[in-house]
């Protein structure tokens, strides 16, 4: 069995309903199962204990919500500190609500979180321009919702965004598989 | 005379467009006076010379035109290495056909440019959220304009766009005028 | 009188340390008052009644300590969607006890609170190479100290750190003090 | 047989001296086959052969060398537009001769790496905490080198650089080798 953490902020419900996207994308794969938990909720056990991980969080004036940001410096710290997630396979997720059609800092607050995933030695699945949804919902670095318009109307997430959160789910859920338990990473002190 | 240069690379005209439109930007400022150069003929004079710089590239693969990337290699590394353009003013724009409605690496383009122009010492001139065209056109760090639908048809640049692309070239005209000639960050040994 | 802000995150008291020499920076230059204060404190009012502002953090996992993310989200998220810092001028600087010697996520966490600011529309000065304390001390995007060596003992924060700290201190302060007041961006909806 | 492409760009040959010690490290890991090339003559056929590649640059103004955007551009944004490389492994290594203790630039120099692979979908292996030569030459996103001194002076690359880019190559083999010939991506138009 390969287990998957999925870990989200939200606060409207946009990047929520983007993780449990993401959790039907895992559920796809046979022989895994999955946790889904807020970022408020999450527990070094439950990092510890998982083959992969995605974690989703709203843009926030350009980065992620500030409750991610806490959930990785009191829970990862120590872990990145003892090499406990080396080696373990990620993914990422966005949601925004904010201001111009080009997603008001998105790719940053992607880009922001796997640089969390990087120290902490994890595998990075990225979302291939030939992903269902990606030409809608996607960029490089994983699936994006724009959850309100050009003029910040409320719009809810596109269908679009939320197929590209499903496969990306579905995708690290099959490198988790294949990964698991294979210590690949070169360590030591020579 | 406060003189502003604005260089780009475009191989569609795309960037071009958005160039032309910075230009008279810049020219809507009383005492300015502009050069527009492709990135393949600007020299280091052209850098020397001016008060404020504007510098734009298409999106390609998530980074600026290798052209732009050869003329700071080959132009500014040395004018860094002697500290010639410290205290200059600048400012960055994109255009891309990318796929995805989020932009495709527009951000990180645009960041990378930036990344050069901190590196020569220049002053760095954002896009406010409130400048007009900037709920279509704009990102935090520059104006940008979509040359593609998100099924990768041609589509030209939008109006809001290159209305972005204006006011962003009169902001930085703006800054340049009031810093030009002005020594205000330390230097020396001390 | 031009008003700075200066605002961080510390825990073991070196980005504190840093802070300081900010602070001190600031003062060096006539007709400045500067407010001295903790991530968890600032209020939007310390940020709208500023001319220019500094914001420091540790290096955590690679971007900022989530102290100071909090502050953006719950103090300056309110002031950026009314515009209200726009104009305003800003630096930044971090210190890190990570592992490695090339600095272990600095140059992203600098870049990470530089996005913000530029969210929030404000004027952004970078450190020059010819920076008293660069050598040591500096990147393109404002000062950094190291306060562990490379076997992750603690060292303090280094003097040429400091140094540099101090005059992007200054800098920042200069260029608060001649942008101060006026309305150099367009704005509007024309 | 898993194929392992290496490619680089080198001027005063200290990128060349990493790449050449991540082949190294690639033989070192059985029933695998190594190509080196320089930037300016990899081919389509280089990158589409292989199962995992590995590619270098010098930081130059903060960002890779210009002959590896060209590739970038010239040979692989075909591939992208066809989803050729979709699958592969990636990773990255940089040098840097540039001013500053704390790598001026390297770290937005492997992001920009990285961002290219991500857009080519590649899955991006990074460099965990325990690899042997990380405390020297090491960052999250792969193995950095220094090439000079705090005060610029030519220093050549450390051999604690060197030894994390041996190990940073196996690992990519590795992965590459349990990763090839396997779909692991949704694609397709559902």
């Amino acid at each position: 069995m390969t287990k998957i953490l999925v870990v989200y902020a939200s606060t409207y419900g946009n990047t929520k309903a983007m993780a449990e996207e993401v959790v039907k994308g895992v559920k796809s794969v046979p022989s895994t199962e999955v946790k889904l938990t807020k970022a408020e909720e999450a527990t070094a056990e439950d990092f510890t204990s998982c083959d992969g991980m995605l974690v989703g969080s709203p843009v926030h004036m350009g980065s992620p919500d500030w409750r991610v940001k806490k959930m990785i410096d009191d829970v990862c710290s120590g872990l990145w500190m003892k090499d406990k997630l080396v080696g373990k396979v990620g993914g990422v997720f966005v949601t925004g609500s904010g201001f111009g059609s080009a997603g008001g800092g998105c790719e940053v607050t992607l880009l922001a979180l796997l640089n969390n995933f990087a120290e902490l030695g994890l595998v990075i699945i990225p979302l291939p321009k030939n992903t269902p949804g990606y030409n809608v919902g996607g960029l490089q670095w994983g699936p994006y919702a724009r959850s309100a318009g050009v003029n910040m109307e409320q719009t809810g997430v596109a269908s679009d965004s939320l197929k590209a959160a499903f496969h990306h789910g579905a995708n690290v859920a099959r490198f988790a598989q294949l990964i698991q338990g294979k210590e690949l990473f070169a360590k030591g002190t020579k």
